[in-house]
């Protein structure tokens, strides 16, 4: 095996703490991943030309108003106007924004060539019941190439009762994505009835199974959430039931199941900004390719937001990796 | 940013004056939406050529006939023939008509060239249950361009469980409409049982949310119906549940919401000519681009339809802007 | 408007007389109805060159044996073998017999060129439950120009819980149509749960809507039953339920529904000929284009049926009107 | 009408005697069925080179193991092997074999040349519930032409409740056969819910609406079950609850309800050879063109199967027709 | 029949000795399959080049990540990373690893001519309720000529409710599989309540079906379960409930149903050595072409494995066949 074989657990405090512990987790190389030279370059352009750069990923994403509606928005209203999110990614050198066709045909044309856009391909509104679980496509590879961007992204729900549906679409979208060289970066979200009764959609059981979920169906980058231990764990099956890791293990775990689809952690609800950068050196540390941060990010005044964005900067620069 | 930032809320009374209160909000450039040649050239016609121009749009619907049945024309029994609207869209110089294939194949070539056409692509009766809404193609863009129209006009159902084949439908339809340059109408309602439970389809957190749906899947144009305060808002989602926003700063939060896809004001039941023409005043203060104003207008005699369609092109003239 | 404005009301008696109350109507000219040279060359086929002509319509349809099975011909057996309802058709001068793929490919080529051949596209049986009322395709508007026929029909269940299938399916068939410059006919039948609650599939609310639907729908020419007065219009929505209109004047409200859809009354169950003659005058006074009448003349024997027809035709050169 | 009218039924007795009574029907002759020159080519192999010759067909399927799986090779242990079959039906000189894809492709080769294939192309397993009956295609008319087969064969479910799928499917697959010109052979089974209510699969009236279904629809040949009078007859719908035919007259009916498509009778389970061969002869005294045996030959040892066939050879030579 | 007949049934004892009895079953000679040069030549390649050889297949699978998650690889960490199942094939000397798209297009690369690909294309978690069980595409018979691999895998659910979605896709499937003469592997899999009512998934009733359905839909190999005895056989259907043969016989009576489809035998949950190289020669005694073991093999230590392989290539020789 030619990667270096540094992802082996270690003994984690329970917490997250200044300093990760255990070894550092190197993330497979780009030139290792088999990848046809279309994902090459544009991956390269994400992971190297733009953003932080040494092979990482500083992701914007400005789907919420669709998936949440423009509720979420009143925390700075700012933050209403697609414009406010161009301009942070623009400003605090992001890797790229993701966004839906509308979002994109809209606005992008201001920002292209000074931040590289990830189609989001399917989504759904929040209104609805969830028990079916299933985001319909908005937008196409072909329109992202149309649209010069860089990547596409689609969500999945593992363990959803209409998986079938979803896995026929992501398999459409993806070998359209191999067709045109397009990089495929997959939201991996546990849902449904019986992944609640599993341990919950946070439980490492759950992402630890949604990341390989996407690893085995094509994702050239996976999006997942970070893992929380509860009380509800103990009806994950075996031996997730049991495992009582510390956050960063289990991170680390999700990270190998994924195995040579990169990682992008994704931010949830608002922090305060030392869980934040603790969360991301965490991450980092365990073998993650970068974040994707919304509501953290353009929840917060520009300014703000463009201090935090400069210490992610650092923290990247630290886990900068060649190609 | 280059758009001017006029577009903020300002206190507002709670009813809607002869003048409305707030700064007069500028709608988006037609040259900032990054739009293809098909799509400027056609909004262009429908926006400053034919109509009361100046940016504005007075569109005639006429859809009514599948959508509730012959019984919306006893009021006006003239109205039962299609050629009454064609004719009063034609003399009371609205920017374009919008109505399905039939009434488009069987009568628009007597009109072709003096009113522009929009072509409504989907629809449905009001017979059966509307647990499940959703309104299934009646034509394409293809027919669109075959006819000669300017546009075309979608109905997606926000919040209804048939999302996903909505999304879908629409999807299919946007990237048609962007393949031959042919504007998309989106007519953003909110419908379904959770929509019932949050406020329901009249309350602003629906209407907000439709407006924004709209923007987030590539409508150039969101029709949507003006937000009605009610004591269900308590039911909806923070912090709209608290806003008691009044009826004007209500719509300025939809248009805002919307971003760069122009609003249209969309009539409802027929009500008087001041309640009317104050609705439209408040609406163009607040950045609406137009109205679309079907049994308000021809549920009247053709001489009073006509009467009070030139009060609209007077006060439409107020909100001219260059394109 | 171009048309005279002959289709008004005129009050009427109840009852059917000898001779129609309230002033003739007048049907749509050919050259108004902005129809592509197609549609406009079978049209004038199946109007003015085979048939009664004049512009009127006699058509036999022979559908029954898949919607209702074989039961319907125990009546009159020799009505069984297709080939009677060929030769009635072609001796008692039909303009057209209506009937699906199987007795077209089988039986059609012995009578092509002595009666022209309506191809119905979609049909059912009528043994499992009708709760969800739809009708799948069993021929295509190819099949029909490969066979050369001059119309195509389709019954779409207007009410039905799967209007969305039956609209998708229709504008399909009504695309293919528009390619082919094939006449449309739509059989609009009022069907389902929610029909039944609001007057029943009879009412002159189901019917008059049903006329509309075809007519936004994009029909040519649409199949409707006599609306038939009885207690339950009381369920009927506002106005209907208070109209009381007797049933040519009901009619004529259906016809001018309908609007430049030329329209064909249905016969339905087999009736005495004076009752079939009443309705038939009326039916063309009120502005129909013709009948299509089935058990009404394959269920008698053949002198009789040809004896019947020769009536028709008395009553049609009454009403005959130029192109 | 240039055919005999010679299926007028006659009294019969109640039984099938060693000669039928009435009058012998003559089958449509090939030449008046208006069928494209690619079918009238098969079926003329099927039914004058092949097999008995003289204008009649002697299939021998074998989809049982897809139906019913292996249990049906028990009774006759070598018949678990394809070729125990394909051997049958070559050195029984049956016009046809029927089956399946993978039994067409693994064991036809061997074969072509010397028996005709039909390619079976839906089907389903026994199973799950047959509520909602319906067979899904195993093959394509396309892999009928590719493997050199002469016909094609298409189950439908008449009066399941999952008919729609079934008529759409089976258009598909008529749309392909006459694009290739390739005879369609339909498997005509009543089945359902509402068909157990209303006399059950068995009772004339099922069977006699399936086989016009199948006239219908286009098949070229009916496969259709002999009719068992029983009591559940009176849940029929009137006439049917009152006929009561003896079996040939019964039968009799059915081949005029099929008009010109031929018919096959199926053998069903398996019986003496004294009741096999009356009913044989009755069948081709009533006007069937063939039948399709499976069980009732290849449940038998080879040498009784090959006796058995010669006697219908026998039977069938009777019966031939010119072209 | 030019095949031996040697698949003769012997009297078994209910279990499963050193040295099976009975006669060795011959198994199909790949030239009698009439199989297109395509699959022939791959099929070769996978049974003669690589591997044991003598006609024999050992495949490696390590789909379980997707149909089970990551919890199978926790008895042996070193199996999270796909390379170690693809090092453990190469240096195994299996005949084929086999998996689905992302596990190819991200490691295969690596691992190109040296170990042979078997393209898994259908899959799905096991999260959600079995109940309508189905596998949705995960990738294309088209993906796997691209990535050079020699064969594709598709899991059919025999008696679920959703045969029919599932028989269409397998058509699908196995059309583009002749296209492009890909050998087709189908798994094939008893589940579903009715299953469960009848004997169970693990029943001879159940996997005999299961191997006859492969057969008639096309399969080239098919991959079956081990039938296991238990009380619940009582439950099958006749003669079934009545066989009582031993667990050789059962398998051999498998393999016979199969007819010209090569079997497969899977392993299952791990057992122990003894039992598993037992399992194995009475399987190549019975006729099979050989074995898929997963998790027998990749959850025990690498040396573990590779020793076990070499006994299983020492049975393997032992049943060696010309093609």
């Amino acid at each position: 095996m030619s990667e270096p074989a540094v992802r082996a657990s270690s003994p984690g405090s329970g917490m997250t703490p200044e300093r990760p512990s255990g070894a550092r987790a190197h993330r497979p190389s780009l030139h290792s991943l088999g990848l046809p030279p279309g994902k090459l370059a544009r991956l390269k352009r994400l992971l190297y030309t733009h953003g932080p750069g040494g092979g990482t990923l500083l992701v914007l994403p400005i789907d919420q108003g669709l998936e949440h509606g423009p509720v979420d928005f009143f925390a700075n209203p700012a933050s209403l106007d697609p414009r406010y999110q161009y301009e942070l990614a623009r400003d605090g050198r992001f890797s790229a924004i993701a966004l839906h066709i509308g979002l994109a045909e809209k606005y992008f044309h201001e920002y292209a060539g000074e931040v590289p856009l990830i189609l989001k391909l399917n989504g759904k509104t929040g209104i609805p019941s969830d028990a079916q679980a299933f985001s319909a496509l908005t937008g196409t590879v072909e329109d992202a190439v149309r649209l010069g961007a860089d990547a596409v992204g689609y969500t999945v729900y593992v363990g959803s009762p209409a998986q079938d549906r979803d896995f026929h679409q992501l398999r459409e979208v993806r070998a359209e994505a191999d067709r045109f060289g397009m990089p495929l970066i997959v939201w991996a979200y546990p849902r449904g009835e019986a992944v609640a009764k599993k341990g919950g959609r946070e439980s490492l059981y759950a992402i630890d199974y949604a990341a390989r979920v996407a690893l085995e169906l094509g994702a050239d980058v996976v999006k997942v959430n970070y893992p929380v231990a509860s009380e509800k764990d103990a009806e994950s099956p075996a031996p997730y039931n049991a495992l009582h890791l510390g956050p960063e293990e289990a991170f680390r775990k999700v990270v190998e199941s994924a195995g040579r689809a990169l990682v992008l952690v994704s931010g949830g609800e608002k922090v305060s900004d030392a869980e934040l950068l603790a969360k991301v050196r965490a991450s980092m540390h365990a073998g993650a390719t970068g974040i994707i941060f919304g509501r953290n990010m353009w929840q917060r005044p520009r300014d703000e937001a463009l201090r935090l964005t400069r210490e992610l900067h650092a923290i990247f620069r630290e886990y900068a990796q060649p190609p």
